[in-house]
Formats: structure tokens, C-alpha cells, sequence
């Protein structure tokens, strides 16, 4: 993509989960590839929601003429780490008729009375959408980890299945964009704190998540497992600082430009006689 | 809802649908109770957006502790009406979390096979959402009218068994804003012209869209038949001026404030003890 004025290096390769990557030494308040501070990032993303409408909207319209093109965002991430402020303020800006979100929580007992695969392939995005998943497969060796909600041989399988099963999304012409959004602990106890501390933010809060809080070095190991197992080329891990809301949400916007532009997309050619209906047009009533 | 600047008059009552009124002698081109003109309809529509999205997140809120209310928008038009940019342009600005939207087309062999509710019910919106439907269950008395794609006495059927759902979906907790879009004739052939005369426009266009057009007056007489049985005091039809985009965009998205506004939300209580688990919080690492 055209890097704008205060990107001073593409931020995905330095945001890209490589073979040696250690999430426990990450920063969570770097900006990496972005020279401007919080003003600077906020224009920049305004600027950037023209682009992804625009991109967004090529892609719906080949869709239409038969391509089967479509992108897939992950989100995970532990709680208040923003992956709501990436649906509202990123994917919020695209028009909503080419958005398929599917938010999973703690799975119904249909969902797992099948494997863990069932209930995210049926939420995949269609030809010409971009998914989004808040939460994903990912829960399944993650939360499931930490607390054994399966035992230890069946996770270890499940980051073989999720290899396959993202390879095969990825055949079918699914770019898969992958984010883990690193917030620290500290900044988790800000924002807690301010759900507390505002009535209009109390809905937001569960006394679960500080029980989940406490989990903190269990779920860095998770995510170190998870990373080392399924950043794959095909569908590489991204770790987002998330610590400064505005650089997670600029971030998040790029990887998804960068995944659009990638696919190279012109306007489709009509179907039909552009001429022949245009007269057929004027001669109507 | 306060009135701002340029509306002279709550125009929900003016453009609602009561007994008498004729579509066939109904304007697509006044902008009933605004007194502004296109750059005074933009600025109200974004200052709109603002009250829109805080009354959504206290619907959200609320839905967490258990309220079932939510809101369903109904749209109706001939095609080129403007119910995509209505999605869009007033929809889009709230929280993508919050919305449900589902575009009806032309039913599936599955959907065939049973009765024409079926896929409609489905699609209803959850507690605490904005659910939106681009076209409805109305396509099963309108398009199914007009092309008789269903024997007579199954339409009239249809009639009672659709103001009988919606009652039900109201029972439930639902405030439902049917509207219909109100394009006039000559400005469709514009909007059809431009397009087939733009490039990043064709995959719009559909040759399909022109035979519908022949069908103009049969569809008014289908859009007639319509209110005048399902206009009712708990789903009552608007017709909204369409000709010009700006107005119909800001009078949807006043009827939508206002449905809202009707509720009366407040941010929901804390189901939980506030200062334990600040308590708890601060004690944690």
C-alpha cells in the first residue's frame, strides 16, 4: 500500500509472528512503522476508512460476477483489549451489507456436541464479505488450554486441524488475516478500573474477568503454543500493541488494506450490452 | 425526539401511513417537515448519527441484564429506491455489533418448501438489537402479487397472516418501522441510466431491473393493497420520499431515533457489587 505520511515502514512484516518470536518480551505500547502520535493516528485511520469502503466495495462487486475472493480478520486477544473498539471503528467504517461478523462466546451444548470446527466453519465469510471473528477456533486452544476443558491430546490435535482447516479456506480464496491484540497487564487493570468506575460502563463488566485475569501467565504460554503452531505462511499470526487504542485500530486497518490490495481489484465488466440496455432503458415508460 | 434546527415537525406522523392515503398521489420528491434543503439534510444526518449510536449501545446494554427489547427496520422500495444507501448511510452509523441485517432474495428451493414466514422468522432480530431487513415478508405480497407467483387466495391469506406475526414480534418485545421507499418513475430511469453509464457502477445493474419497471403500476396497486391491510396502530407503514436521497436517509434515521427514544433507555444497574470487585481488582497482580 502507499505508505502515508507518518507510516515510516510497512507495519505488517514487524508485526508478523516469525519462528523465534517470544510473546512474553513483546512490548505492548510500541507503535511499530508509525512516527505520528495519537492525533496523527486518528487522521490517518479516517483517511484509511476511504480506502477500505473502497476496497471493501470492489471486492462485493466482483463477488457478483462470480469471483469467490473474500477475507477473513481473527481477533483474539484477552478481555478489554479492544477487539470491540476494531469492529466499531475499523470494520465499522465499510458498509455493513459486505460484513459478516460472527461473535463466539462459551459454546451452546448443540455446538459442542460437535467437534470444535462445527460451529466456526458454518460462520465463515461468503464469496465478496469480509468476515470478522471475535473470538474464533482459536478459544479452543486457548481458554480450553488454560482451564483443560479438553485433555492435552485432543489440543494438541486441534492445532493440526486448524492448520488444515485454514489451509483449505485459504484454497477456496479466503485471505486469512490473523490478530492477536497485546494489551499489558497493567493497561487491563486501567481499563477495568474505568468500567467500574462508570455507570454507563458497567454493563461491560463481569467479575469473570478478573477471575480470568489471574490466568495471565498461563494464557501468554497459550498464545506462545498457539503462535508457534499455527502462524503459518499461508495464514501468518499478527501480535498488534494494543495498549494505545489508536495504533491497534490503525494497525488492524492496514493489514486489512494491505489483504485487499493484495488481491488487485478492478471494477467488473458488465455481463451484458451495456448499449443494448441503455436503449432498451430510454424506450421504457 | 427534540427537534432540531430544520425540522419544523415530528415528521413520523406525516409520514405515516393512515387510512386514505394514496401512494399513487404521494410525492417522491418533498421532504415533509424538514425545511432545509441537501447540505442542511447532511449535516442533520450526521449529527443524528451520534444520537442514533448512544441510543443503540443503551439498547445493547440493556439486553445484557435480561431486557428482550429490540428494534426491527423494515424496507421496502422499487429497485434504485436507496435501501442499500440507507443500510449504509444511516444503519452503518452505529455499531456493527448491534445490528442484525438480512437481504431477502429470491427465495431458495429450501426456502420454498415452506410457508413463506419461514425464512422471515429466522432472520428476526435478537434482544437488544437493531435488526434490519432489506426487503421482507412484504416481497411475498408484492413481487408474488404482481407476478402471481402464488394463487389468489394464498395472497389474501398472506395479509392477515403477516399483521398477525408482526403482533406477535411486538408482544415479544419488538418495535418494528416498516417503511417504504417512494422513488417516482423518471427519477428511477436517471438513477438506472447512471448505472449503466458508469463503470464502477455496471455491476449494479441488472437487465431484470428494467422488466420490473415495466410493471410500475401494478407494483403501486400491490404497495396499495399492501398498507391498507397491514398498516396497523402496533406496525404502522411510512412512506418516505425518495427522489431525493439526503431526505429519505435523514427521515429513516429519525424514525429510527424515535422508536428508541420510546423506550426510554437508561444505562442498566450493576448486577454486582461495585466496590467488592473494585476491591478485588486492585488486590489482583
Amino acid at each position: 500500500m502507499t505508505h502515508q505520511l507518518y507510516w515510516t515502514e510497512d507495519p505488517a512484516p514487524l508485526l508478523r509472528v516469525e519462528p523465534g518470536f517470544r510473546l512474553a518480551e513483546a512490548s505492548a505500547n510500541a507503535h511499530p512503522g508509525f512516527a505520528g502520535g495519537k492525533a496523527e493516528g486518528v487522521a490517518a485511520l479516517a483517511a484509511g476508512a476511504t480506502r477500505l469502503a473502497d476496497l471493501q466495495e470492489r471486492l462485493f462487486a466482483n463477488s457478483r460476477m462470480g469471483d469467490q475472493r473474500r477475507v477473513l480478520l481473527v481477533l483474539q486477544a484477552m478481555d478489554t483489549a479492544g477487539k470491540g473498539g476494531i469492529v466499531k471503528h475499523v470494520v465499522g467504517s465499510v458498509d455493513p451489507q459486505g460484513v459478516q461478523l460472527a461473535a463466539f462466546k462459551k459454546p451452546t451444548e448443540e455446538e459442542l456436541a460437535h467437534d470444535f470446527l462445527w460451529r466456526i466453519h458454518r460462520q465463515t465469510p461468503g464469496a465478496g464479505m469480509i468476515g470478522v471473528f471475535d473470538r474464533s477456533h482459536y478459544e479452543d486452544v486457548l481458554i480450553a488450554r488454560v482451564h483443560g476443558f479438553a485433555p492435552p491430546e485432543e489440543i494438541e490435535r486441534r492445532y493440526g486441524a486448524i492448520n488444515d482447516f485454514e489451509a483449505e479456506l485459504a484454497e477456496a480464496g479466503t485471505s486469512i488475516v490473523k490478530v492477536m491484540l497485546h494489551l499489558s497487564r497493567d493497561e487491563q487493570r486501567v481499563r477495568l478500573l474505568e468500567r467500574l468506575d462508570r455507570a454507563d460502563k458497567h454493563w461491560k463488566f463481569n467479575p469473570g474477568d478478573i477471575d480470568e485475569r489471574g490466568h495471565w501467565g498461563a494464557y501468554t504460554d497459550a498464545y506462545q503454543v498457539a503462535f508457534d503452531r499455527t502462524s503459518t505462511p499461508i495464514a501468518p499470526w499478527h501480535v498488534v500493541p494494543a495498549d494505545r487504542k489508536w495504533y491497534a485500530r490503525l494497525a488492524v486497518q492496514h493489514l486489512l488494506v494491505a489483504a485487499l490490495e493484495r488481491l488487485h481489484l478492478e471494477w467488473p465488466a458488465a455481463d451484458f450490452d451495456v448499449a443494448e440496455q441503455r436503449e432498451r432503458l430510454l424506450a421504457s415508460e
